[in-house]
């Protein structure tokens, strides 16, 4: 069946120039975040414990959950957890399939606790953090388990729509670089900086401003002076990647709440938030790209936690996401680009109601002389989308 | 103070006359709206409290919580719950002030279980419903305390921004005038009609499709007949709704995933699908102008629940949409418009970091012409912000 | 089949005429009762359930729960809860029968809301309560389903055994007749009088003195003045209802932990200690008679809650108490009697392992002498046990 | 001060010459148990907490918790817990002093991990187990604060009394022979033997029927052979330590409830029935002395989790357990003896209101001949009450 696929030129100012630009980022232990990851890694582990005791993937949706924060004292040199962060994990899973249990609390528990583990080394699982579990079962619809590597679409579990663009802009590329150059170099090398941080970036003109909140684990940070100088670090460091990756002028703003005279600074116990003061929940943090992007077009779905086979929350939002890349990867000519991905209940996912792509065309370029290889690409991904459930499983793909 | 608002003109296909538009609401007993509505009426039940016993507003912030699905068995004519819902409440409070304990806690379960009522009549409090309250206390700053009638700005609470636009187009306005018939017209004549809508629709050129998936309450629908009859009803009255709101083509689907000659039908006990199956948190469903709009720069931030002192998320969400309302109103010659007002942490709320307005002037209006009645409307809209804390408060403003 | 009824004499002291004895009652609003009580208002709301929709009494046992203490702001007049109580329902109930789905979740939380209300009519459910429920599934064993009016005895569930005694002594009967006087007279007069009372007594030789501790609820004591005049009252009333019960000297104490002059009293908001720092057990409290009798055999088996079909810990503390009144009543020439009834687990209840009958014969009386009579009565009781059943499911019977 | 020293002889017929004779203890595995491990050693690290902040133990009662039983899938050679078991803290605890927070809710939760892993080490902390804590705060007396090794006595909590005696009877040492065999030497040699061990002790006569209910780890059990097989050394092992203990006729009965033909066995996961179905509370299993003597006084109060500064709860049934085994240790003559210790509230408890001793002299001894010697025992005992307290800080005394 021929796929509904409607290309449409936009005729307007790129963003890049448009005169004010905002993006966000709340990285890995941002309460929010915390919530996404866990919610997704409980889908994965669902997701491994089905195939690996039944060869397909059921039903379930793992996209809720909410951490309570709890209370720290902290203090430099070490403090301690007052009383504990609480998670509650709900949402839906499969308990019992053809008679036989499926251990689905436990796995959602286990999954919970070694992602927080991973997430921040620093917070002791016994002692720092409280996991309750409040899973509900869904009805199994029998038509759509999921069994890897046979191609056939599932079918769409709700009329709903995902959305996704390319390629990044100055800000946004800043804000991610800036993100993974600290959870994969700076930490390693300055345990002090937590796993909470948040960065907003405003492009006003050709003046970028990152303004970062970011955590310090006191244990690892002996006085307020050292504090100092980690903030100078950060400011350097970040300065350094935002100029590698924009030729606009950066400037960086980190922890401007703080008050150094009165020590009243951000300093925690175990890297997040959480631990005092700081709820957060699922899916209220960042898109599936990765960064929160109000002048661009966005979802409300939550793309953690849900499951990879039919939910167009979370297909649509990671699959029009690549789409858009894809397309501006390999075709010439394309300044802006915006992919919707609409659903209808109970069609295969594979063939969406519409799929809409928006094109802003570099100067010069014309949309007919790009339009049939865009055509192609969103074909291509479309027919394979059962690509981005495998990918998901794998643990391949982010999902905030 | 002279504020930073910054005008700029959109050279852009206005989005009535873009192929595809797509927008949502999620009515009060969706469960996302459910926990939207929670988290404010206790919002909204704190100040009250704080007002009466201290004369100001004490920090707070209610922007959390989590709706956990219960079990039903919907019958024709009357089925029962089997497993009560759970409602986790959090986010912060102040609890005590100048030494005396304020009954956050108390005044919280309250409000829930006084809203709850509210909305969903015929849900039972003491035998379908479980209210759970991890309300953590926050820092009070002393300096953003409010109170009323006095003008003066608080600071704000984060770097963080709001979004808002105007007009609402076709879809929108046919989405916003269809719930607010149901809610406030339809159900009166047929209480089957339950409070669990949600309503999507789908513009392609010139054709509208709504997507109507509405639950029915089972004590009041005898048999599957008369589920039909309400769904022709839901159809007929939604049209009519449509066809006096746009002249477009306009076509209405109800309850798509039915299957009616199984009796697979969206059939509930309280109306809600949170009773069975559906979760529901914070700020995952409409924005504050009561949708979600892909096609429109939105803010992640939750309204709802936030306290309306000095919570970014909160004011800027409400007072974007409202000078771009007003801006619309009272300015001829704007055919589209979006406002984004960016906060710096510590700053009076009414002095925003920048005031962002992008006006699409109607054909043959320049934005020189209105440029100065707009700025004149944002400028007094902003040196009025506390308004909008006083309007929440008194429950004046819709947040979902 | 001869049931194994093992009578011997007991040669003692009576207890009325050791130098010392000790009693205790856990009055129905304090939090060690308000959980007895929730716990056994459930398993009557189940067993109805289950009557009424399967004809049968299908397994349950929900002796578990805890009553969480809140938080509390009494005052003179009038004050207020701070933070609700927090309730958790557990124990185990049959969920599903024949494909039928119970609502034995909903029915527990609507039970106990209903039992609160009964017992502290000034605690606001809406405010001063959360309810928690986390009730489990047992394996249902088919063979134990009871009927009522047919007489099969079911088998038991556990070798387990229940102890008795009879008559009740002096300090017994007074905290017995008090607890009640209050309960059903004073309370009606004094609304202030709350349900949270000990009453412990102890007997030294011929002086019997009661320590009470009764809160005071604060909407209905205007002063110190007026609780002072609460005070006399009760030590005035209950040294009449001791007077009328024996002829021993009896002194009455009540909350002698009051400051009268640092005004630091048992003054309460709702009636119960449970409001403000003391939590709650099933189990924890009274026996079965009403009494916690250090001096007498004692069972630690929770009566309240246990199903009341084949729980050994139920049936047998209530029936072997029941047989010891009986004959106390009927048979003269006893001057103390305890009952021991031990099951063996998969047997018929009404074929205990051993029961076993102590008799201290009044003075003059040997056993042979009334021997046959005692048999007599502990085999027509046993034979009927189910009767029990039958009362305990008609809430005929008291637990705590 | 003198000490109300009661001493009066007993004159009846031995517990050991009487009939029947019953009693029980739940093993450390046992849910009552484990929720009397937790709340007492959560007091512990509590104590250590303080001692450590302040060099003061601070007011704390956690004596109260709840086990809700989980669900498991056992099977022979190795199953897996479906769903965790919960486990709620509560209680009360001093969450700050002199202006420090106390991290009173991160050590519960802690000291109940390390506790559950102790106890279960087959158990998964991670995966099988979710630790909830809602431990209230309560106020503090300054008066009571214990500061060791100064031997001033605090006073007494409230209006509470202890009860102990001694000897243990053969039935009692046969129950407590048998479980600390299995603990410390069975255990070890055979990992199978779970933890979850329930031993009922009748004597009839002179018949001595043991019932034990124990369960067995499925890793450590390949098949119903083997199951067997583990049945037989547990009935020949306990029948040799009754042997040793006893020169009466024993017999053992293991796991009477278990069908072998149909599999249906003790069969466990972790080694204990909260896994599945059975849910546990503290203060409902054995008294302070290991055990559940229905024929002996007992007292209702819970001796684990409470504050062993000033709780009479905790401090009086230890201590009068101690004293009379004292005196029977020292002073030749004693056949049985019941100590009852009664306390008065806010008095020093060094100072009972009455000491009661029930002594039942052996053949030929008169009271008289002996009474000097039991009281210089008891008055020294209660003039070192204050070891009570250390030595349970120390960990140095069972409670359960």
């Amino acid at each position: 069946m021929k796929r509904n696929i409607q290309i449409e030129a936009l005729d307007q100012i790129p963003l890049e120039k448009q005169r004010i630009e905002l993006a966000e980022r709340k990285c890995l232990g941002h309460p929010d975040s915390l919530a996404d990851g866990i919610a997704e890694s409980i889908s994965q582990a669902l997701c491994k414990t089905y195939l690996e005791e039944f060869g397909v993937v059921l039903h379930h949706n793992t996209d809720q959950g909410e951490v309570v924060a709890g209370e720290s004292a902290p203090k430099f040199g070490g403090g301690r957890m007052i009383r504990p962060i609480y998670v509650l994990l709900d949402g839906r899973a499969t308990k019992e399939w053809n008679g036989v249990k499926v251990p689905a609390d436990a796995v959602a528990v286990e999954a919970a606790n070694k992602y927080i583990h991973k997430i921040l080394p620093d917070l002791d699982l016994n002692r720092e953090i409280m996991i309750d579990c409040r899973l509900g079962t869904g009805s199994t619809d029998l038509r759509d388990v999921f069994k890897p590597n046979q191609g056939k679409a599932p079918r769409s579990n709700d009329t709903s729509f995902g959305v996704g663009h390319a390629p990044f802009s100055d800000v946004e590329n800043i804000i991610l670089n800036s993100a993974n150059y600290i959870d994969t170099k700076l930490r390693k090398k300055y345990p002090a900086i937590g796993q909470d941080i948040k960065i907003m970036g405003l492009r006003d003109g050709n003046t970028i401003t990152l303004t970062i909140a970011c955590a310090i684990v006191d244990r690892y940070c002996k006085d307020i002076r050292e504090y100092s100088e980690y903030m100078d670090i950060l400011r350097e460091e970040i300065t350094a990647v935002a100029k590698k990756t924009s030729k606009r002028k950066v400037v960086v703003h980190v922890n401007t709440a703080d008050d150094i005279k009165k020590k009243s600074v951000f300093l925690t116990v175990t890297g997040t938030s959480a631990e005092m003061g700081d709820d957060g929940s699922v899916g209220r943090g960042n898109r599936c790209n990765g960064l929160i992007t109000p002048n661009r077009p966005m979802s409300m779905e939550a793309t953690s936690g849900k499951n990879p086979i039919n939910h167009i929350g979370k297909i649509y939002n990671l699959l029009s996401t690549q789409i858009a890349q894809d397309c501006v990867k390999k075709v010439d000519g394309i300044e802006e680009m915006y992919i919707r991905l609409l659903s209808q209940i109970g069609k295969p996912i594979d063939q969406p109601l519409v799929a809409s792509v928006q094109v802003l065309p570099a100067s010069g370029v014309k949309l007919k002389d790009i339009n049939a290889e865009i055509l192609g690409i969103v074909d291509d991904k479309l027919a394979n989308v059962t690509e981005v459930t495998e990918k998901v499983i794998a643990g391949k793909l982010k999902t905030f």
